[in-house]
């Protein structure tokens, strides 16, 4: 298929290469110039990548960043007609892929939110989960794309569930490791070595690939990003909107969302991991 | 060994029958007459129970209980002599287990603080995971009893020792829930359906034993009590009094304390799961 990739970071880049190794005509686009990806044509702007293209796949930082490459100047908009599928991996705000949705719609173009899970590693092996929202015919035609980038398809429902199953997903990882770092910060100033500690947890129930995942680095004071602070702090406050809006209450996420704003303009570029040591400041280790 | 065992509750009963099974001459007492179990001799206080034991194991409900049995009317101290040593396996302050140790230390006996993970059915098939602080020659002398009722022991340190370990994993299973709860609460307002939100979970990375244990009771609406609420409370609050005399600030967990203290008097003998009831209430679902 003809594809437009828009927004080459540490998730977009390594599926564009894995769309273009499937054999797709992609045209990749990134806000600052210099990064290609083997097989596919560079474009100057959204417009230009969007043109002939049959999907555009959007992979950006946040809402207005999707905004701006899709409505804003030399944006996608100018480029849509009737049957183009607009695709977008980004983790933004359901209420606004459903406003999305309906602007492309006004020109015969369809929408589908599919943010994604697996970190860099899965993106880069081809083995990410794709959670997805939209009209079942556009999902349909993406199978092939899907099958180039992931293992697995989750089609949640309609336009914006899968933004918000995501967001489900993200509290989840959020507060499991904040879970974490109060638990270690506490057993040490109780005097329990952290590696007998770990043992334990191990054999216990509350054991989880992402504590396995966080853990060793932690212990090893390694807060090289996976996924960094500031992407995942966007990503809690997404989610305090989404409660807000639509009337639930999340208390103890609450909490997380202000040991993140406890963190220092340093650790922002840091893996989100790095929040533990908010808790080890106020805990004087 | 001889082997005082005192308190039959959910875990203690199952214990004790593993204990007597493996051939150990027990001598058992529950706060509550009635309790038997095959090939163990009942006693009628904890005083006696205790008299020509080598070992006695306690499993009560709080700190209160271990020290009622320990040195209040008809208690286990007027038994005491050297060389005696004194198990607990309740889950209880720390520093009450080293105040307790230093006590009966005064008439040579030692004390070992060995709470468990495993849960019921870990009890009742001898799988538990025994939580280990005190003297490394008294927990070597234990060996054959843990052999008797669990796969694994991890001697964390000294006295008191294995209590915070535990009080620092049953940190982490309240949060993970809460996390489990926020997340399930969150997206159901925005109309994720919420088998297909499961399924995402189990494709992800906050996948737990935990949560693959307690989801599919929640989406059943069985609250069952495995781990009941008023136990989980107690060791919450257990856990920030832990924080308040070491100087640990556990901000997210304070907040699930207020999640508990929202429960109503009949869910307090609910599985701890039931907490989601507050969540739902406060989103008006």
């Amino acid at each position: 298929m003809k594809v437009a990739f828009l927004g080459l970071g540490i998730m977009g880049r390594p599926m564009a290469v894995n769309l273009a190794k499937a054999g797709h005509e992609v045209v990749v686009w990134n806000r600052t110039s210099g990064k290609i990806v083997a097989g596919a044509r560079v474009a100057g702007t959204p417009a230009e990548a969007a043109k002939n293209a049959e999907v555009v796949w959007l992979c950006v930082a946040d809402t207005k960043a999707v905004e701006q490459v899709l409505f804003g100047a030399d944006g996608v908009e100018s480029a849509l007609r009737a049957g183009m599928i607009i695709v977008d991996s980004s983790t933004i705000a359901p209420s606004a892929s459903c406003k999305f949705a309906e602007r492309v719609a006004a020109k015969g173009a369809q929408f589908v939110d599919a943010p994604v899970t697996g970190s860099k590693a899965g993106a880069e092996s081809g083995q990410l989960v794709f959670i997805v929202g939209g009209p079942d015919q556009a999902v349909e035609k993406l199978q092939p794309l899907f099958a180039a980038m992931g293992k697995k398809v989750i089609h949640i429902g309609k336009t914006g569930l899968g933004e918000s199953a995501k967001l489900g997903m993200n509290l989840m990882a959020a507060m499991m490791y904040e879970a974490f770092a109060e638990a270690l910060t506490l057993i040490r100033k109780l005097g329990v070595p952290p590696e007998k500690w770990w043992e334990l947890i191990q054999s216990a129930a509350v054991r989880s690939p992402l504590i396995d995942r966080k853990a060793p680095k932690v212990f090893q004071r390694d807060f090289t990003p996976s996924f960094p602070l500031y992407l995942m702090h966007k990503d809690v406050k997404l989610i305090l909107q989404a409660a807000h809006e639509s009337g639930a209450k999340l208390p103890a996420l609450e909490k997380v969302e202000e040991v993140y704003q406890m963190t220092s303009k340093e650790q922002q570029g840091l893996d989100y991991s790095a929040t533990i040591a908010v808790l080890e400041k106020l805990a004087g280790l």
